[in-house]
Formats: structure tokens, sequence, C-alpha cells
């Protein structure tokens, strides 16, 4: 087994390191190469995503990913720009199927914008489709507008798609997930708006029959985005798009109040899959050995479970971490009266110990 | 002046009712001509949007709109259905600019899903373009894929597009509005990822040049939805494509945790509006007289100061509002212990006589 380890930007490489010393205690048997990506990868190579970087995750059962991105790259065309490694990876890795927990763990609930009463004990799952929709769909540009509200005028456009058995393969990965947890599934879409999304929730409706022990329902995107303020805990398992997946599981995120400590996984039709934190490269606190790795090595133990089939050992890193909560020891993110400030590095040392 | 007053399905009638009242308490010159809309002008006429509903609506100088929708339509065909006759509305009249103030009132702070400290003077105008983006996009169907993850297979698609003037006039509505405000405008976007978005956000950043008074800074739609629950009191006016306004406007709402409190207004190139509460039509509690009506009657106070030219009037609406609240009036929706729960009429009554 091997891992392409792609630390990236900002934080990348602090946090990864520490779920590396994580992975290593574990003394399992993998190899791991380190490759550049994003910004960094640019300035070495002059382009976010190289060959070389390519070639290695894709030879590579898994990626395990930090972040990237960074203002002083904003100048630049959009191809080099260090986000396109991230949508390189997933449409050449095929990374149809994004996992993003949205959970307040029970130490960190005072973190979150919402009253205790809302947020605590909260356990969402979404499932982003992460490989259409209208982040590859083609055609897109400028062009001078024939038609509309000014034709003659200039004018850009994307386009918005789904093919049947795309929407097809997420809502089954939506299927199967909700029947490991409480057997519910709230697919989002616009379906009294949107072509795509009338098509995505009759497909969604089709594949559910197959599911007939899980229940199903269905919401409109803005809908979705009211109700996961007012009532967060109503959510099990959320199906939706690439677009409104970015949105809404941000939103859920940050819902919690942590979201350093939000892992996510992508995953393709071979379990091949990426692996990283849900947050940013946060250059504003880059090389302070303040950042916190815990969202980077929980996305290691999902990288375990769902790509290595180490499931013991994705639990050994769960298990450590509540442990090393439980402790009291927070990164700044977290920090909070009558806890114990420690940096990036402490936090995985304790990580470690703890297993 | 004319008023067209389309009251709609649910709780439209009831609301619109008390806006009615209140108006009228007012004793100002002019003309009020009430139509069928939605569900209710199917069930009579066959379509959500009669022509002799339409022609109203445009010969009017302001539309008073309740809500429309029930679960009963939701077998019709797309082009039937209660929604239809909003989009329909927008478009037809050409209401491009859409105003969504989300305010706290300063009683209603224990209302919200978040911390009183987050959410105490909140007052964010969310600005949303109303008549462009993928809403109305050609072309969009379905077909069969010729290229994409799987040729061949069926698929659907809608264009997302702006064209320059459109995305100037939005602009310069977000500047002129900032004006008047704290002078700081949020343009968000999805510049690293679409072309339609990297063009918004140019041509924001050149409208701006024209505001040297007013700040700009732009935001992705991911992060904005973020940020709003992470401190949304940092934003002043945010203004968005139609899309992402739909998303993030009904969070911001809910945010509050009074929607039942939050007007609407959608206005065209000559002053013309639509005004709307922007809750629903809350079929559910239709008929029981308990629907919250002050959303419907402060729009009714924006239409009187943006299509009516009657700011005095507006005031007075505002603050009539304002002392019924003070006075611990509560409907179901925003009661809270040791206030006075009351209904429809009732929360109507207290108005008017404020007035
Ligand atoms: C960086 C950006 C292209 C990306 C996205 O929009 O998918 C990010 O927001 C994410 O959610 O991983
Ligand atoms: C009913 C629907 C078409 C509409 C929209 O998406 O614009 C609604 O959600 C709104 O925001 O007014």
């Amino acid at each position: 087994m091997k891992i392409a380890v792609l630390p990236g930007d900002g934080i990348g490489t602090e946090i990864v390191a520490e779920a590396i010393r994580v992975l290593d205690a574990l003394e399992l048997d993998f190899e791991m190469e380190t490759a550049l990506v994003g910004g960094a990868a640019y300035d070495a190579h002059g382009h976010p995503l190289p060959e070389a970087t390519l070639k290695l995750a894709k030879e590579a059962d898994a990626v395990l990913f930090g972040a990237v991105g960074d203002w002083k790259y904003d100048k630049l065309e959009r191809q080099f720009r260090p986000e396109q490694a991230i949508l390189g990876l997933r449409k050449n890795l095929g990374l149809f199927a994004n996992f993003r927990p949205a959970i307040c763990y029970e130490q960190l609930v005072g973190a979150s914008s919402l009253k205790p009463e809302l947020i605590s004990g909260l356990d969402i799952l979404i499932i982003r489709e992460l490989t259409g929709d209208i982040y590859f769909g083609q055609p897109r540009g400028r062009r001078t507008a024939v038609d509309g509200h000014f034709p003659g005028a200039e004018e850009a456009f994307d386009t918005m798609r789904y093919s049947r058995p795309e929407v097809e393969r997420i809502a089954r990965v939506a299927f199967e997930a909700a029947r490991k947890r409480s057997k519910r599934v709230t697919s989002v879409d616009k379906a009294n708006v949107l072509e795509t999304f009338q098509f995505w929730k009759d497909i969604v409706t089709e594949v559910g029959k197959e599911y007939p022990d899980v229940a199903l329902d269905h919401m409109y995107v803005d809908n979705a985005a009211m109700q996961l303020v007012k009532e967060p805990k109503k959510f099990d398992v959320v199906v939706t798009g690439n677009m409104f997946g970015d949105i809404l599981s941000d939103e859920a995120a940050m819902l919690t109040g942590s979201i350093g400590m939000l892992p996510s996984a992508s995953l393709n039709a071979s379990s091949q899959g990426l692996y990283e934190p849900s947050h940013g490269s946060a250059p504003d606190i880059a090389g302070k050995g303040v950042a916190n790795p815990l969202a980077t090595i929980l996305s290691a133990a999902m990288m375990l479970r769902f790509s290595l089939q180490q499931p013991e050992a994705a639990d050994r890193i769960e298990s450590a971490v509540k442990s090393v909560l439980a402790s009291g020891l927070r990164t700044g993110d977290i920090w909070s009266e009558g806890t114990k400030r420690v940096g990036t590095r402490e936090m995985g040392d304790a990580v470690v110990a703890a297993i």
C-alpha cells in the first residue's frame, strides 16, 4: 500500500507532518512518498499540479493532502492558481464522492456560534458530488450575448450538468452510508428552478426505491441553508451536487465552531481516495506552529478506514484524539477558559502518546 | 398611484389583509386592486400567473405580494406550479434588484439560534440580482451527453450567464445602497471556479472605482456561507448573483431567528417594485389566524419608500411595528416567556392602533 503525501501551502506542511507522525506511531506496513502541490509546486515547477505529482497521486492507494493557497498567488491566471491542483486531482482521479462530516465534539460545544442545545451532539454527514455539475461542465467562457436581457453585450457563462449515471452513483453512496447510520437521507436540490436538479431529484427518488429501509426526503437548497441554522440536528446524511455541496458543507462545518477538527474524504469508484482537512491553508498563521493538526490527523483515520482497509487503526486514531480532547489540550482555534493551550507539535505529540 | 395586491396562497391572504388595513390607516391617496396568483390562480384559471394578473402588475406602480405554494401543487408540471408566478413576475417586470434585509430586532434576539452577542444588533442588507444567472439562462433541458464522464448517457443541463450591463447595474444598486449605510460592500462570487463569477468580480471591481468612498471586498460563496454563521455582524451590504443570493439571503434571514419579521423588495430600473415577506406560504398554519403579518406590513413600508415616494409614511409603519414589539405582543413564531401571544388579526390591530 502506498500513500502520496501532498502537504501543499500555508499551514499544510505543519499539519501534515503531525498526521505522518501519528501514522508512523501505528507501525503499519505502507509506503509514503511526498510531493509538491499548489503554490509550492507552482514556485518550484511553474504549475500547481506538476505531472510528477499527478502521477504519484494516481499510482498511490490514497493521497494525504494538507491545504493549498496563499494571497500571493491571487493575481495569477486561473490555470496556475493553487486551487486548480485540487480540481485537477479530483478530475484526474475521478474522486466523485466527497464525505464531509460535520461533528460537534462534546468538549467543544462552546466554540460554536449556536446555542449549546442546538449544536451539542451534532453528527451530520454531507455527501457532495465532486466531479460534475457546473464545476466542470462545458461549454464555458466569454462571448457576445445573442439573446437575454442585453443582446450584443459581452457575457460570461458556465454550464451546469449532470448525467444519469453520475447522479445514480452518488445517490447509492449516500444510501449505503445512511444504512450504516440512522437510515435517513436528505437530497438537496433546486428542482423548482433548475432542469439539472429536477433530473437529480427524479433519479435520487428512483435509486431510493432500491433502499426501502432508508427514509428519503428532498429539500430545496435555500431551505436547507436555513434549516441547517435553525435545527441542524434534524439532518443525518445529506446528499447534493458539487456547487450546493460546496456551500452547505462549509456552512455545516462552521456551525460546529470547530472547523479545525473536521476531516474530509474524496473517493473514486475503486476506493482510491484523497483525504484533507475541511479548513484551508490559513497563510496568516503559517509557520508559527499554532495550527490545529487534528482535522488532518482525523483525515488520516478516514484514509485508513476507506482506502487502506485498516479500520482498527482508524479507530485507534479517533480514540486517541478524543482522549487528548478530554485531557484538556487545545490549539488556539478551539481554546477556551480552563483548557490548556498548545501548539501544533505538542498536539501531535499528545495524539502520538495516546496511541 | 396604483398598487396591485396579490395575496396568493396559504397564509398569504391573512397577512396581506393586515398590511392593507395598515395602509388604509395611513389615509394616503392611492388605488388598490386585488388579483389571484399562484395556486389560487391555477385553481381558478388554470395558470399560476394569469394574463389579467400580469397585466395588473405591469400597470401598477407597485405589487404587494403575499406568498405562493402548497404541497397540493407539487405534482403539477413545472410551468403550472405556484412558484412560476413569482419567476414570471420578476422576469416580465424586469425586477432585477432584490433587497433582502436581515435585521435582528432587539426584543427578538432570543429567537435566534445564535448566541445573543453574535446576533444582537445585526443589520445586513443582501442585494441579490434577480433576473439573470442560471435562473433564466438558456439553453437548458435534457439531452444525450456527447462528452463528459458518461458520453451517450441521458443528462440534464442549465446555463449560468451574466452580461456586463446586468452586473454593472446591480453593482451600482449595491454601491448606492452602501453610501446610505456604513459604506461597505461585500461582493460574493465563485471566481475560483466559474467563468461567470470571475467576470462578475472583474466588473464589480471596475464599477467600484466609481465609488471611491465605498470599501469593496470580495468573498467566495462557500466562505460567505461560513462567515455569516461565524461573525454575521462583519457584513454590511452584500451583493451577489441570483443563485448564490437565493441561498445566502435565506441563511442570513434564518440567523435572525425571526424570519416572520423580514420584508423584501424587488425593483426594476424605473423603481416599480414587488414587495413580499421573506417567508413562505406556510400551508400548515394557513387559515388559523396565527401567522405573523409583520414581514408583510414591513414590506408595505418598503413599498411606500421605494416605489410610492412616501418615506414618511414608511417611517410611520416601521415605528408602529417597533412600538408594538416593545409593548410585548408576539405571534407564535416569535413568542417567548413573558410576552403576550396574539393572532394575525390582533397583531394587525395593534399596528393600526400605533399608527
Ligand atoms: C478551492 C475550491 C476550488 C474548492 C471547491 O470549491 O470545491 C474548495 O472550496 C473546496 O470545497 O474544496
Ligand atoms: C420559489 C423560488 C423560485 C424562489 C427563488 O428561488 O428565487 C424563492 O426561493 C425566493 O427566494 O424567492
